[in-house]
């Protein structure tokens, strides 16, 4: 089946392009002695972490016990949560622990307190990270609070637990303005982990830190002992933009057809929001728009005269910035996203595809695991 | 069950709430003699499509074929799709059309050309409308071309089709900046309708007009035949902001839990853009973040000091605006989307509510149909 016989839109992932990302990123954890334990938020699919797994992978990241649950289910052994599970979930946690090595972050003393008793009354431990916030300014201890160092000790010595560690995420890593904004973000990430550690004067395992645009400075930072990127397996436009890929490492592009041209500056693309969401695009370059157009399946690089200046929910508008183009109704695109992961989030199935040839199609298996 | 036993992050709907907002458009239509056919892509669900045909809907509109082909599976009988279809889906819309009382919208005459072909072909007639752009700028044929009534003309007289009538979408009704505004844009789109059905010379057994916010004027326009509103089924913080809809008419909320309060002024909830998605509101009143918070399950309105500044996947990074809480991590809060329909399409089934108490778990039958 060749690639146009797809009904559109759809989305598609090119499979040399997958395994050249994920090997590529093993390779960079490797030369540095670095764990990799991918985010599978990206692909939110078995197979995928299992080309993961099989190339070094430690284990992966999932945000939510439901998609742990969907990979404890298809063989994955090690499965991290770098996300502040409740203590309502306690009944899920324990019962995924029995079958998976299983750790999760806390970042509130009594929530983690809340946690040991549970571990306690069950006569099990707990292995948990303690996240800290090193500027995304989302979850997280506070590295700069005058307690924070007297907070990690506390949770370390709670005996239900089994504390491994200092995780971080440098989300703030994706408003970085330049390269050297990017790598400073990941200097500093490193060093607060390093020096929150060496001020608790508690042992440490792993000092944890995840992000793709971050990870090509992450692995050359000390003391560091792993890396949890989960987009860098599709990378998107917002990548492109932010210096941590090029146009061809893009893996996932939504197919989509010509449904209408209205005007001559004017084209309207099937994919819309359900497709390709309304996230944005930021970094370096331009990133205007909700998607960056191949103006045909076989284009390398994006057509910068076609700006999806607007999306319904089933219509891309496509403006035409060069005052007319030769797409007519009826003929096929590529879009690349602004954004790779939620774009796997909305779909069933996507296409794996090689260049021109459908390899076959994949079932999302942990879309829509929302608890 | 009681709503506070779900499982975090849900999407919920008042049943009560959705059956009020239901009859009260149907009676809107009634009232002037319209024919009401709601869009069900808000809902994506034959139970609440069965809901509306109870209530006097002449049938439903859906966007793809593949929702239709839902639609049609659960027993209904006339569907419309305001979508400008692609005649490379040829074998599945023939295949609808034997199912139920199937319409769509062109707008190109060379496309209708080769859907007239290949209904000749096949000894069939297939109802149409032509899309007209009363200024949305996003399909339709442009009213104002010298060539628009003679557009007509071709498309109705071509053999394969049965001509019914014109269809417009005021979707920049979403960009109304006051109630006056809105009120032109509704009386403006009928205006637009007939003048055109009138100048081309052509009989026009309907004129169809349809979008939420401009449906409360669009009900007194002269010569509509047909409403087609969506939205008003769960209505969302956007409509409210468009005065379309109070804040007690709001069917469609997700239940939310504070699952880390970092900071004083920062809490997080566990539903991000994975159930709310990064879609901004519009409207007459303060629509910045993305959602409204109830900040607990029984709140009748917004709590305007909560700010959903940041949606990541899996979080919702709240600022709290008077700089203190007393949500504490674990409590539950409501939060009324920005956007209902995009919501529907990310979960796989929400719960229908009565106040406090479940109903039942109802699927997203029609949900991730793209194609």
């Amino acid at each position: 089946m060749h690639i146009t016989d797809i009904p559109t839109p759809a989305v598609l992932v090119d499979t040399n392009r997958l395994t050249r990302n994920l090997s590529a990123m093993q390779a960079a954890a490797n030369a540095r002695g670095l764990r990799l334990r991918p985010h599978a938020k990206t692909h939110k699919s078995p197979h995928v972490a299992r080309l993961q797994i099989e190339r070094g992978a430690v284990g992966i990241c999932c945000a939510k016990l439901g998609e742990a649950e969907v990979f404890a289910d298809a063989g994955i052994k090690d499965i991290r949560l770098p996300y502040p599970l409740n203590p309502v979930n306690a009944d899920r946690v324990f019962a995924l622990a029995e079958r998976v090595a299983l750790s999760f972050i806390v970042d509130d003393p009594a929530v983690a307190f809340e946690w040991s008793g549970l571990a306690e009354t069950r006569g099990r431990k707990l292995d948990v990270l303690i996240k800290v916030d090193v500027g995304f300014h989302r979850c997280g201890i506070d590295p700069c609070a005058p307690d924070a160092p007297g907070t990690v000790r506390a949770i370390a010595a709670m005996p239900g637990l089994r504390f491994r560690g200092l995780l971080s995420h440098a989300g703030h890593g994706y408003g970085a303005v330049t390269e050297k904004d990017m790598e400073a973000i990941a200097t500093r990430e490193a060093q607060t982990l390093r020096d929150l550690a060496a001020a608790s004067g508690t042992r440490c395992d792993e000092l944890s830190v995840g992000a793709t645009p971050t990870a090509r400075f992450s692995v050359r930072q000390d003391g560091i002992t792993e890396i949890r990127p989960g987009n860098y397996a599709y990378f998107d436009r917002t990548q492109v933009a932010l210096g941590a890929a090029t146009w061809d490492d893009c893996a996932l592009t939504v197919l989509a057809r010509v449904v209408s041209r209205p005007a001559r500056d004017r084209i309207i693309l099937d994919s819309g929001s359900k497709t390709l969401t309304n996230d944005g695009a930021r970094g370096f370059l331009n990133t205007d728009g909700y998607g960056a157009v191949l103006r045909d399946v076989h284009a390398a690089e994006p057509d910068t005269s076609l700006l999806i200046e607007r999306l319904s929910e089933e219509h891309a508008t496509v403006r035409v910035l060069s005052g007319e183009t030769t797409l007519v109704t009826g003929a096929l695109a590529r879009v690349v996203p602004n954004h790779s992961c939620v774009v796997s989030n909305l779909v069933d199935h996507l296409w794996l595809v090689a260049g021109d040839t459908v390899v076959e199609r994949m079932p999302v298996a942990a879309r829509g695991r929302i608890t």
